[in-house]
C-alpha cells in the first residue's frame, strides 16, 4: 500500500501574530511513501525540493516521519513551495513526514498531535497548525497543552506574495531579535496582536494596517532583506492595508481588499524589479485547505502525475 | 434646560489586553448640569462620589467638561461605582463631564471624538472606550487615529468581580512596572493578547485562561493587592476559566461560564474573607450598554431619584 498526502504552504507571523498565527497558502507539498520494513528511508526529491540539499537523514520529511513512529519507506516528494523563503517549506514536510508515518502505520494520530509532534521539530506552531488544519489558525501554549484555534478571515481580504528568489536564513533572523524590548513596546506588541486577530475577522483596514506594522520581529529582520521598505510602501500605495515579512522571509505577503490585490501584487513585483530582483507573485484565496491523506492500494505513486 | 448623562463602569486589561481592552459593567455614574455661562463649575457629589475629596477644578469631571469645551455649570452626580478600585470610575467621570458639555453645547461631537478628547486626560483608552460604547472594546492607536472596535463576547461567559473595601493607587501602580522585558515575555504577551480576542469570541476557556495569565503587569502588581493569589486560586478552583486585576486592581476579575459564576463569586468573597478583607461582589451581565445622554427641559434633577 502507498499513502499519499498533500500539504499546503503558509505564511506566519502576518505582523503582529509573531511565533502563533499563520495562515494556509496555495501552494503545495505532495509526498507519497511505501513502507519498506527495515531497510532504512530514501527520498525522491522533485519539483522546488530539488533545493533541498541535506543528508536523507536530516530531511525534515525524514525526521517528521521517524518523529511519528515511522521507520523504513520509500518517500517521494514534490513541491511547488519555494524554499526557505517564509513560506512554511519546512513545516509543511515535517508535517507531511508525520502524517505519512501516521497513515502508513496506522496510528490514528489526531491532527493536533500531529501538530505537536511536527512543532517538535519546527520550535513554533505557527507555520505548523495551518499546515494540518488550513485556514488562519492562532496557536497559544496553554496549562492545559498547545491549543491550535481556527482564525475567521472577512471575505473580501486577500493575502498577497512575493516572493524573492533568494532564500532567508531563519536561524540568522532569529538572532537578529534583540534580547529585551522597552515595556511600551511590548504594550504595543499587545495591543497590535490584537488588532490582528479582530481585523482578520472584521476587515477593518486601519485595524490590520496597525496590526502588520509590527514591533517585536519586523524592525531587526527587514534590513536583511533587500527592497523590503520599497516592497511594502508600494503595497501600501497600490491599496493593501498593510504588508510584512511572511515569516521571517524572504517573502513578503500584503494583505488587500481583494478588489485591490491585482494592483497590489504588480506593484510588489515592479517595486522588486525596480530593486534588480526578479521575485515571483503568489495570490492565495482564503481558505485554502488543510492537509489531506490518502491511502493507495497499488504500487503506483500517482503523485507524478500533479505538479512539476 | 438640565442635561443628564449615565456612564457605566468598566474593567480594562482583562490580563492580556493591557491599556488596550476593557469591557462595561453594570455600575453607573449619573450626573446631571445646568448650565451657568461665566458662573465657573460646581458639583454636588452624592452616592461612592462622596469619596473624591479633590477640589472642583481637579475633579474628573470638571476636567472632562472644560476639555469638551464646558465653561461653566452647576453638575449634580451620584455613583454607585467604588472609587479607586479599577471599575473605570474616572474614566466614567471624565466621559460624563465631556458629554455633559457636548449636550448643554449641543456640539455634536462624535463619540470616536467623546473616546479621544477622554482619553487624552485619562491617558490610554481601556476604560474610556466601554465608558462610551458598551460592551467589550478594543481600542489601538494607528496611524489614522484612536480605533476602537467592538469584540464579540461568547453568551455563555460572565464576569464576576469582587471588590475590597481599599482604592489601589494607579500612579504606583504603573511605576511597578520594569522599562525593560526580556523578548521571549514580549512575545508570549502577544500571543496572549490575541488569545483575549478569540477566546472572549468563541468562550474557549483554554484560550481565556492563558489570556487571563498576564505577563505585561499583573506579575508586576499582584503583590500590592492583599490576598489576590488566593482570591484568583479560589476562582480558578470554583470553575472560572481565570481571575486577574481589574485594571490596576484593588478589585480582581474572573471569566467564568455562566453556570459556575455564583460559586466563583461567593469563592473569591470567601478567599478575600480569609484574608481579612470584605469585598463586594458585582457580578455583570454582557453586553452592558454604553453611556446615554438626556435633555430635560425642566429645573427639576431627576437624577437625584435614582441610586442612592
Amino acid at each position: 500500500m502507498t499513502v499519499r498526502v498533500r500539504v499546503p504552504a503558509s505564511s506566519s507571523n502576518l505582523g503582529a501574530g509573531f511565533d502563533c498565527i499563520g495562515v494556509a497558502v496555495d501552494r503545495w507539498l505532495v509526498a507519497s511513501v511505501t513502507p519498506k520494513a527495515g531497510s532504512g528511508i530514501s527520498i525522491r526529491r522533485r519539483g522546488r525540493l530539488t533545493a533541498v540539499s541535506v543528508a536523507v537523514d536530516e530531511d525534515l520529511l525524514a525526521r517528521g516521519f521517524r518523529a511519528a513512529g515511522g521507520r523504513g519507506g520509500a518517500i517521494d516528494a514534490t513541491s511547488d513551495i519555494p524554499v526557505g523563503c517564509g513560506l512554511g517549506s519546512s513545516a509543511a514536510a515535517i508535517v507531511a513526514g508525520a502524517l505519512l508515518a501516521d497513515a502508513a502505520l496506522e496510528l490514528n494520530l489526531t491532527p493536533q498531535q500531529i501538530v505537536e509532534i511536527a512543532t517538535t521539530i519546527e520550535g513554533h506552531p505557527d507555520n505548523v497548525a495551518p499546515a494540518v488544519y488550513g485556514g488562519a489558525v492562532l496557536s497559544v501554549r496553554t496549562p492545559s497543552g498547545l491549543v491550535s484555534t481556527p482564525l475567521t478571515v472577512a471575505s473580501d481580504l486577500e493575502l498577497v506574495l512575493a516572493v524573492p528568489p533568494f532564500p532567508s536564513d531563519t536561524k540568522a533572523a532569529r538572532a537578529a531579535l534583540p534580547k529585551t524590548l522597552p515595556h511600551s513596546d511590548a504594550v504595543l506588541a499587545a495591543s497590535r496582536a490584537a488588532a490582528l486577530v479582530q481585523g482578520l475577522s472584521t476587515g477593518d483596514g486601519a485595524l490590520l494596517g496597525a496590526a502588520l506594522d509590527d514591533v517585536l520581529h519586523v524592525p531587526f529582520r527587514r534590513a536583511r532583506i533587500p527592497g523590503y521598505d520599497a516592497v511594502v510602501r508600494a503595497a501600501q500605495d497600490a491599496g493593501a492595508f498593510g504588508a510584512t515579512l511572511s515569516g521571517a522571509g524572504s517573502a513578503i505577503l500584503a494583505i488587500a481588499p481583494r478588489e485591490r490585490a491585482t494592483a497590489v501584487g504588480a506593484a510588489m513585483i515592479a517595486a522588486w524589479r525596480s530593486a534588480g530582483v526578479d521575485a515571483e507573485l503568489i495570490r492565495s484565496e482564503h481558505p485554502v485547505p488543510g492537509a489531506t491523506v490518502n491511502r493507495i492500494p497499488s504500487l503506483s505513486h500517482p503523485v507524478s502525475s500533479e505538479l512539476s
